[in-house]
């Protein structure tokens, strides 16, 4: 399974996806989740996937062949005769995200990589039970227009993030959804913003198996088209220990600061 | 969707369990999951269900006839010649609740009833494609003995929490896991356990439509054969509210007063 979680506020961006992928208990591993597309000054994208890792690595790499295509091929077709036909099979069926117009073809874009896999992985994993599972969230800015965050399905559709739901989560969610229910909000400043992102997180780690550490957070300024924090945590990291025990005692504090009810009486 | 959550303190037993039960999301009904069997001075009995709602009413109603079984049946039968036989037949497949004699064999009880009601109905669930699903926390105390809490299966197996796990969950437990892993122990008092208990249920009712209020709450002192608190708390009730609100609150002061990390520059 796995956890990964972004913020849309009124600042910026907020990324935040584990690293654990497992089948079953036995067999663990540790793969990034959270992949960063950054063109200083020009835009960033944040792209997390949840889902069957062979499915996200090919849509990850259809997406960056699609960014610079293999070179050779394309020097040989067009050596050859009605290379034009050819050339034309060949269209990609995939834009390249580096270029796209906006955020929301970019999101397009994500989907109709993950449409390509379908379509030449989608019927052997049919005819071997295997579901073709997907999920990602996507994230960022292009120059002079709003940022955003988006939810992408395996169809390859996707919804957007609001003020009214500004946060999206993927795979292990509900652990780490109340933090987020109650206290934020768009107007959350980004550091709180990846503070809560970071706690809920934790409760999730916590509480199950299937997602672990290390985790990827990213952090994105609006207007600023580069990231302001990129970072891994590993297990032991001092910060993240120290955030884990003392949300653990404010939380116990807080619990027996709450009032009595006259009714309970034991 | 169903959220019931026991736990097991040093003190005592605490049981919550929602009232929501829903087909879909059109068909949204009430109905009692939290059951009290009380016999003052001698044992207490509270036992939660989820699941089908047919299936966990059946379970109920095997239970509270081998209770009081109906008498007019069993005296025409006794009036009738061989009468030894087909009371060998009727001879019940699930015993008193109320006379078990160990906590043990109360849940052992409730597990027949389960595999009663699986004998009867399994076949034809099967054959609708309908799941035999169900699902117990079941807590109490015979006098001179231990207190404990079980969590009974669909098969009628069942697992006893212990002092490294004082609380056992059914249903939609994962949004109020957290709070539980964090702050409880098996020394909480039985007061800040009832409130633990409100407050990973609020968390659970925020986040999820398919649990919802009223809740039915029941909070028992270890050897006292009755019940210290047993009450229905609705929608609107100014404790719960008050609860529900300071914790947001709490919760905000406190990941608010988390510090911040060096890296977290934005």
């Amino acid at each position: 399974m796995t956890y990964c979680v972004g913020l849309y506020l009124k600042d910026g961006l907020v990324m935040l996806a584990d690293t654990r992928t497992n089948a079953g208990v036995d067999h663990i591993s540790t793969y990034r989740k959270l992949h960063i597309f950054e063109v200083p000054g020009d835009r960033v994208y944040m792209l997390a996937t949840a889902g069957n890792l062979a499915v996200t690595q090919s849509v990850m790499n259809v997406l960056t062949e699609a960014m610079a295509p293999p070179k050779k091929a394309d020097e040989d077709s067009a050596k050859k005769k009605d290379s034009k036909k050819k050339a034309k099979d060949k269209e990609p069926a995939v834009g390249n995200l580096l270029k796209a117009p906006s955020l929301f073809r970019a999101a397009q874009t994500i989907g109709a990589a993950i449409r390509e896999v379908h379509r030449v992985d989608g019927p052997a994993l049919e005819a071997h039970d295997a579901g073709f599972n997907i999920m990602c969230l996507f994230a960022g800015q292009i120059k002079g227009q709003p940022h955003g965050l988006y939810q992408i399905y395996a169809a390859g559709n996707f919804i957007e993030a609001s003020e009214d739901t500004p946060f999206l989560q993927i795979g292990e969610h509900k652990y780490g959804k109340p933090i987020l229910d109650r206290a934020l909000s768009q107007d959350t400043d980004l550091k709180d913003g990846a503070k809560l992102a970071l706690l809920s997180m934790n409760s999730t780690v916590r509480s199950n198996l299937s997602v672990g550490m290390p985790v990827d957070l990213a952090v994105y300024k609006a207007g600023s088209q580069t990231l302001a924090v990129r970072k891994r945590i590993a297990r032991g990291d001092p910060y993240y220990d120290a955030l884990s025990r003392q949300w653990s005692e404010a939380l116990t504090a807080a619990y027996q600061e709450m009032p009595d009810a006259d009714w309970l009486e034991v």
